[in-house]
Parts: C-alpha cells; structure tokens; sequence
C-alpha cells in the first residue's frame, strides 16, 4: 500500500495546539516504528470563515474524502456566536460528517486511574470505567428536513425534524453490536421509544440487527433512564448505540462523569473506501475552549488519543495504538498534568507542549 | 370559595401506595388544619387500560379539567410494554398534560441534607444543592406532526417533528423569570442552537422575554454543555429553562444527582382558570418502579411533596407547604428510611405505610 495520507484540520480555539502536539506523534511513528504518513493540513470552523466567508470550504471537503483519515481539533468561539447559522464553524464539522456520510460515532468513556480523583463522582463509581458509546452521526434531527423558521399566522415558529430509515439504523447498529463482540458483549440501545415513533423503529431495528449477533447481550432504555443511569451506576454499561441528538447528550454527561475530560477521544466511521480503509474522522471529545486558547494550558491529550484511535480503526496498528494509550498513561501516572487537571496537592502544571514531548519520551 | 377539589389518579405500580399516604396528608391537612378537600379518584395509565382500554377515559379527562389540582402516581410498567403506541400507559398522561394545556413543567433538584451520601456524586457537589427546572411541556418533539412510521421507497422511516412557535416560548420563558424572581434571579436556557433552528427561535426569544426582567441574570447553553455542567458542579445554577425532550433528560440527570430520586415532586401548570388557580397537575419525578410495587417498599415522599407543591402553588399556601416539607425533612434527619435508601449501618426499612405515618405525626 502507498504511504497512508492524513488531513489535519485543528480547527478553533485550542484545536491548534492540541493538533501541534500530535504532530509531533504522528512523526514520531515515521521516524521510529517506520510509519510514515503523508499528512496535509487545512482549515476549518471559524479559521476558514475567517480566511474564505465559509466554514469548509470545497477544496477542504474535496481532500476529506480523498485521504486516509482526517483529524479535527475543535470548532468554534464566541467571535463566532453572531454569525448566520449556515457559516457557523460548526456547519464546516457537520458537513464533514455528513459528506463523508461518518455514520458511527465511536466516544469511549474511559476513567484513566490516575485521574479518578477528578470526577465529581465518587471514586469507587468512576474507577476502571470503561464504557463505548456509539452515536449515530448522519442524521436524525441534526439533518432532517424540514428545518428552519417559518412565518405561521402572525407568529414565527422554529422546526426541525427527527428522521431514520430503517437502513440508517441498521448500519449504526452493525456497528455497536461488533465493537461490543470485541469488548464485554452487552448492548444498551437507548430512544424514547414511549414517546417517540422514531423511537419504536429504532428498537424494532436494532433486535432484528442483534439477531445476527446472537452472543451479545441487548438492552434497551428510555433515554432519561439512560442519563440516570449513567449518573448512578456507569459500569452496568459495556456499549450503548443511540441516535444522534441522544448521543450527543449522553456522550457527553458520560465523558464528563470519567473526570477525563480532556483526555477522550472519538472517532467518527463511515462506509470502507476503495482500499478497505473506512472513511474516518478523528477529533477530541472536548471543544475548543477558548477562554484559555493560546496560552499553553490545553491538554493534548484527547487530541493524541484520538490518533490512537486513527491507528486503531483506520490503520489497524492495535499495536500502535496501545503503546500509545500505554504512553500517555505513563505520563499521567508519573504525576504529569496539564492546567485542567491541577487540584493535587504540590502539583505544577506543565504546558501543552511539555506534555506532548513527556508522552513522546514515554513512547 | 367553595372547597377545592382533587382529582387522584393513582395509576400503575407504586403509584397507588404513593398516593395512599397522600390521602393520609389530605385527611390531616383537612381534619387539623381546616383544610378540607373535596377528593375523587380514578384511574390513569395501565390501570385504565385494563379497565376501559384506553389509558384516560374521556370522563376521566373531563373530571382533570373540572377539578382545581390533579394528584397523579406514576404509569407504566412492563405489562404494557407491548400495546400499541396509542394506548400505552403514558399516552394517558401525555393526553393529560396535552389538553390541560400544562406548559410549565416545575422539577425541583433538591439534595436532602440527610441523604446527600446516597448521591453517586461527592457530598460536597451535591449538599445543599437546589435547582428548579423549568421544562416546557405541552409541545416540541412529544407532540409534533409530522409523526409516525412511514414506508419510503422499499424501506420504512419513523419520524418525529420538534416544533416551537414563538408563543410557546414565551411563555414557558416567562414562568422560568417569575419562579427566579422569587428565588437567586438567575435563569441559564439549554437548547441546542448550534444544531437546531428552533433553538435559534428558542434563544431569541427567550432574550426578548428577559427584558421584562432585568434584575434576573440570563444565560445561555447548549444542552450538552449543560448535562456536562450538571454532572461536574451543579450547583451554579438557579432556574434550568429548557424544552420539553432535553428538559425530560436534564431533569431525570439532575433528580438522579441528588441522591434523593424517591423524594423529588414535580408541578406542571397552565393558565389560570375562571378562579384564578392555574390548571395543575402533581406528580413525583421517579415512574412507576414496577420491580418493587405492592410490596410495602415504595418511598411514599416524592407524591407527599407534590402535594406539597400543590399547598403552594394551586392553593396558595406557601406556609402549609413549608409545614409539610419540615415535617418530611424531620422524618429523614430522624433516620426513617424506606427500602430505596439504605446503605448506612445498622439501618431497618420502614415501610410505606410506615413512613407516610412518620410523616404525619412530625406534622
Ligand atoms: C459542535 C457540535 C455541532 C457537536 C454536536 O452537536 O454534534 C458537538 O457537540 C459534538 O458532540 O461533537
Ligand atoms: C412517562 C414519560 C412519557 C414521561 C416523559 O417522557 O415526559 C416521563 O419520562 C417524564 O419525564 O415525566
């Protein structure tokens, strides 16, 4: 196979800095493991609102689809708040995903020992969390149409609409119920099947898929339930499949509850291209921060972990993506932390960059 | 005035020992605080279902729209898993809500000082915590059309429709402002405005209602932030104004914070009727927990503080309510505990019954 390319996108706020650091990375498995990679960047978000009105522009989304895999940094800021809604830097991420059709949003939340200490909830409900959440990333009410704001008698009313196919369904579910063979066999799919017909085709389709996986044990829960349960008891869970609106909420109290924030990565899967590889999409799970962009206070490592996951699914170099992981676990263990994660007692921050070149001597 | 009236409605599961030790508060409030209610009750959910087929008779909901407050359980329950959508238990009370035009959905996330260890969240996240949601209730994705399973090409697709009219908004929005006037005077609106066209319409016009409240300090959050938020520390905010699908996850995600599930009312209210009281009806946060009911170990507090909220909020009785909320606070700090919240040594469960007598003689 040729040289396998990489697009980086680092995006707004402390995309850059993050990205600045997996670059170091990404060279460092050139250099030593004899993984070269041929790796061109861009803009997006608010970086290429600023440089082409748009926030992705053609050429951008062109390459997308060209290359290997892609990884983001983050979109947005408040220069941006006030922007139309169809230039917004989140308009430029929605359309990469939409684009490259990346219907798997694979967001592990994983409490990283050394850091249990962080989350607000207690440690014996956080340690050794290891849960995959597996958010639908191509439709639903992100993409549904109509959508928009309508005149109606002499007042205005704003709609969107939530929208699955059986197929779109079928697919995001495929994809849980195989991550969850290689991990603890146990998929929770969660809708408002109670309250929403979107909901009954969702469980309707995903315990025809489960049919074909008939060693992995399915569940469902009404969203709320889910949320609750996640804030209870997280380790019930080994994977959770949900939509995309769902996912985004879940995903995001399941991140926050690890303590781990700024550590967890996600990767965002589509169809296999000409050579086997899927489309793919990396980026942290944490946005672009920028009350503190700029200043050397962002943590890379939800940025390198989410290359990790690029050689993982993308590269299949399990290998690699465990030394990896193993690496930046060694820099946390050694009492390495970045400003988001001060607290300890004695404990110097050290900067992006001095963790970016701790986690390349641990390598 | 005339003797206000209740209408019960039990319902499925635990539902009706709940509202069993309610009636015990009626009684009281009417024999020794000469307060006397004019009570009936039927049936609501499951319950009707079996009886009538449908899970509201249209009697039923005709008495829902005569009385001053309705007092419901809880619905649902395994069961009736299988019934068609029209019929199933919550259809009932969605139709309630729906027809009684109850758009103010009032959720209250208090951490009981006595309980705050059965939190999965540290104590010092959660103690002393008191959050008011306001969830708008009577629209959005739970009553939208189009909606439905449709066949499109060869294969089907479920679609649901979040819609909002500016008016909807408005005065939810305003119920949020009034309930903070009264309390810390800030409002933080969650929506997803980066994503939704209606949360474009929500935002803007929830900035517009603002204005007529300047001493309330408003801000705004995506919702993902905000279930973030919630889970790392909650207790930055004072009245929660969201919608009626995120506000059903970040309600549940706040109630499960606390630690104090089995405890947490809820009011959901519309306009004022010819006698001023606005439409209402009570209900407490958790469902119907049909694993454990009638067997005596259902936590009767959470349908004792809708009540509660009734004093205060229907019948204008602030006092009364304070009375009953210090007499069910009494109970806890003495060590009453039912089934749901043991774990401290050395602890015997009271039973339902127990308890709503405990509650009782502290009044
Ligand atoms: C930035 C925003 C559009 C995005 C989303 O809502 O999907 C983000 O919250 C995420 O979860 O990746
Ligand atoms: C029972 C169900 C229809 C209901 C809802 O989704 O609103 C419940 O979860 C709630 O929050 O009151």
């Amino acid at each position: 196979m040729s040289t396998p390319s990489l697009l980086i996108l680092p995006g707004d706020g402390i995309g850059p800095e993050g990205m600045g650091e997996v670059t170091k990375v990404i060279d460092w498995f050139g250099a030593k493991r004899d993984m070269p990679f041929d790796v061109s960047e861009d803009l997006v978000g608010g970086a290429a609102y600023d440089a082409h009105g748009t926030p992705l522009h053609d050429d951008t989304m062109a390459k997308a689809q060209e290359v290997d895999a892609v990884l983001l940094g983050a979109v947005g800021g408040p220069k941006y708040d006030n922007l139309d809604f169809s230039v917004k830097p989140e308009r430029g991420l929605l359309r990469l995903r939409k684009e490259m059709d990346l219907f798997a949003n694979l967001r592990p939340a994983q409490c990283f020992d050394a850091l249990a200490d962080f989350s607000s909830l207690k440690r014996d409900v956080v340690a050794g969390l290891d849960i995959m959440i597996v958010r639908e990333l191509t439709s639903g009410v992100y993409f549904g149409e109509p959508r928009g704001i309508f005149e109606e008698g002499n007042e205005r009313v704003g709609i969107n609409t939530q929208r699955y196919t059986e197929s779109e369904i079928a697919r995001v579910a495929r994809s849980a119920f195989e991550l969850a063979m290689r991990r603890n066999k146990k998929v929770c799919s969660m809708e408002k099947a109670n309250v929403m017909e979107s909901g009954i085709l969702w469980r309707e389709v995903v315990t025809e898929v489960a049919k074909d996986y008939p060693e992995v044990e399915l569940s469902h829960m009404y969203a709320d339930a889910g949320v609750m349960q996640l804030c209870r008891w997280p380790k019930q869970f080994d994977v959770i499949l949900t939509d995309n609106l769902f996912g985004d909420l879940l995903s995001d109290a399941a991140a926050m509850l690890t303590g781990s924030l700024g550590m967890l990565p996600s990767a965002s899967l589509g169809a296999p291209m000409a050579n086997g590889r899927p489309k793919a999409l990396y980026e942290p799970v944490h946005g672009s921060a920028p009350d503190i962009a700029g200043q050397g206070k962002a943590n890379p490592i939800a940025c390198t972990l989410s290359f990790a996951m690029a050689l993982r699914y993308s590269f299949d170099k399990g290998d690699e993506a465990t030394r990896l992981e193993k690496a930046v676990e060694q820099v946390l263990a050694d009492g390495k932390r970045t400003a988001d994660l001060l607290g300890e007692e004695g404990v110097q921050p050290v900067s992006t960059s001095e963790m970016g070149d701790a986690i390349i001597a641990a390598l």
